[in-house]
C-alpha cells in the first residue's frame, strides 16, 4: 500500500470539505449592506470551522510524514477520521444560521470531540506501526495538546448546556491551542533530515 | 498512457463523491436537538454510502497498484465504473430522505448492482492486459468476495420488493465482508515487494 | 513553470466538474419508482456530459503528454478551455430539466462547440511550441476528428432550432467519434516510447 | 514539512473554488432562450472571477516555486489566503444575483482587496524565509503589480458608494494587469533553471 495515494485522498477529501462550508454561506436576496447582517454568525463560524480543517490537515500532514508503511487498519482509521471531519459543514451550518445556540454547540462539539478520537485512534495505530522509539512517537510524546483538546470539548458539550459562551471560548481555545505551531514534532523531523 | 494522471483524476472524483454525499444532509431548520431527529435515516445511510466508497476506493488503489500499463478500454472501463459511484450519493439521498422505505433500497442495490459490475470489467480487462498468470490475477483467485457481493445485492434488490429489511442487511453485509481487510491480495503484493 | 501543477490543476476542474454534474439530478420527493420518473431525461443528459468530460479528460492527457514546457499562453488557453467545460454542467441541467427542449439543445451544443474551439487553440499553441515536426504534431496531423466534431456540432446548433432530434444525433455522433480510443495518438506514443 | 502536499492542497482548494462558482449559476426554470436573460450578469461575474481565481493559481504557481522550505507560518499565510479566496463565489454569486448593484461592488472589492494582502503577506514570508537575495526577491522586486492591484482595488471600493462602473472597470483593471504573463518572474527563473 502507497503512503503517497492515501495522502492525496485525504488532501482532496480535506480540501472539499473546508471549500463546501463556504457553500453554507448562501448569497443573500437582498442588495443592501443590511442583506449581509444575517450572514455574521455564519461567517464567523466558518472562520472557525476554517481554522479547525486547516489544523486537522497540518496535523495530518505531520502524522503521515512519520508513517512509513500503509496497512488495512491504518487506512480504515483514517477513513474514520475523515468521516468525523466531513460532518464538521453540517455543524458549522447549523451553529450559523441559529447563531450559536445551545443545540448546536453540542453538536459541533460532539463532532469535534468524535473527530479528536478518531485522530488519537489514527495516531495509536501509526504509533504501533512505527514503534514506540520511533520518531514520530517521541515526538508526540506524551500528547500534552491531544489531551488538551480532548478535555475541553468535553468542557466544551457540558457547558453548551448552561452557558453557550463558556463553549465557544472552548472551542476557540482549542484553536489557538493548536495554531501555534507544533515546535515539537517539527524540532525532532528536523533534527532528523 | 500514464498510469499516475489515472489514479489521480480517480481520487478526485471519489474524493468528490464521498464527500458531496455531506450535502443531503441538509442543516435543519430548528435550532433543537428534536429537530435532528428526521437526520437520523440520512445520517446512517450516509455511514454505509461513506463505507462503501471507501472499499471502492481502497479495492482501486489495490487493482491499479497491479496494473503496468493503462491502454484505451481500461481507461473506459474506469470512468464506467465512476460513473455508477458517482450515483451513491443521490441513491443515498433518496433512501435517507425517505426513511430507508422500499423503493429507495431497491434503487439503493440497483446503483451498487451496477458499480459492482462495472468493477469486475475493470478488474476483468486488467487481468487480461497483466496476464492470467500475473501476480494481480493470482492475488484475486476465484474473487471470492466479489461474486459473494453480488451475490447479495441480487438478494438485496429482490427483497426489497418485500421485506426492507432484509435489503439492509444484505447491503451490511457486502460492507462488512469488504472492510475486512483483504488478506489475499495484501499478502501476495507484499512477498512481491 | 512545471507541467505536473497545470495537470493536477486541469484534473482536479475536470473531476469537480464531472462529479457536480451530478448534483442536477435532486433527490425526488416522492418515496415510489413513479417518482424517478422526471429524473429519466436529466439522467440521460447527465451520461451524455459524463461522456464529453470524459473524452476531454483523456484527449487532454493525450496533448498534455505531448507538451515539453508550459509558458504563460498555454497557461491561458488552459485556463480558457477548462472555463467552457465548467458551464457543461449547467447546461446539461437546462437541458435534462427541459427534457431536451429546442433552447437547451442549442446552449448545449453552444458550450459544446466553444470548448472544442477552445480545445483547438490549447492545441495550436502546444503544436506552435513543440514544433510542427514533432511527435505531437505528427500524431494529431490533419485532425480529422476534431474538425468532423466542430461540424458536427454546428450541425447540431442549427438543426436545434428545426428539429432537436437532429441535435441529439449530432451530438451523439462526436461522443461515439472519440470514444473509440485515438489509435493515432497512442500508436505514435507507443513506437516513441 | 514537504513543499508537495502544500501545492497539492492549495490546487485542490483553488480548484474547488473556480468550479463551485458555476453553481451560482442556477439552471433557469423556462425553457427559452428569454429564461437565460437574468443569467447574464451572473455569467459576466463568473468570467471575471474565473480569471482572478486562475491568476491567483498562477502567481501562487511561481511564489511556490520559488520556496525552498515550508514553515508553520508560510502554512498559515497560504491558509488565510485560500480563506479569502473561497470567499470569492459567494461574492460573486452576490454581484451577479444583483446585476453588480453599488453593495455588491463594495463586498467584491474587499474580498479582493483582503486576498491580495494576504497574498502580499505570503510573498513576505516566503522572501524572509529564501532571502532578500533570492532569485524570488529579485524577481519580485519593487512589487509593482501587486501595489497598483492594491491601489485599484482600494479606487474601487471607495467608488463603488458613487458610481458603480469606475469599481467595474478598476476591478477589471487589475484583472488584465495580471492577464498579461509576469515575464520579470518567468525571465529569472528560466535564466536560472
Amino acid at each position: 500500500m502507497n503512503k503517497t495515494r492515501l495522502e492525496a485522498f485525504s488532501d482532496g477529501v480535506l480540501a472539499i470539505i473546508i471549500t463546501i462550508m463556504v457553500l453554507e454561506i448562501k448569497v443573500p436576496h437582498g442588495h443592501e449592506f443590511a442583506d449581509l447582517k444575517p450572514l455574521i454568525p455564519k461567517f464567523l463560524s466558518y472562520i472557525i470551522s476554517f481554522i479547525y480543517v486547516g489544523i486537522y490537515w497540518n496535523n495530518h500532514h505531520y502524522l503521515l510524514h512519520g508513517l512509513s508503511k500503509v496497512n488495512g487498519k491504518i487506512l480504515w482509521a483514517n477513513m474514520h477520521l475523515l468521516f468525523w471531519l466531513s460532518l464538521i459543514p453540517v455543524a458549522t451550518g447549523w451553529m450559523g444560521e441559529h447563531n450559536f445556540e445551545q443545540a448546536s454547540m453540542t453538536l459541533y462539539g460532539v463532532v469535534l470531540f468524535l473527530s479528536a478520537i478518531a485522530y488519537f485512534i489514527l495516531q495509536r495505530l501509526i504509533i504501533i506501526n512505527e514503534g514506540e522509539n520511533s520518531v514520530l512517537a517521541k515526538a508526540i510524546g506524551s500528547d500534552f495538546k491531544g489531551i488538551t483538546s480532548t478535555i475541553l470539548y468535553v468542557v466544551g458539550i457540558v457547558s453548551s448546556f448552561y452557558t453557550e459562551w463558556i463553549s465557544g471560548v472552548a472551542y476557540l481555545a482549542v484553536a489557538l491551542l493548536w495554531l501555534i505551531p507544533d515546535k515539537r514534532i517539527e524540532k525532532v523531523f528536523n533534527s532528523k533530515d
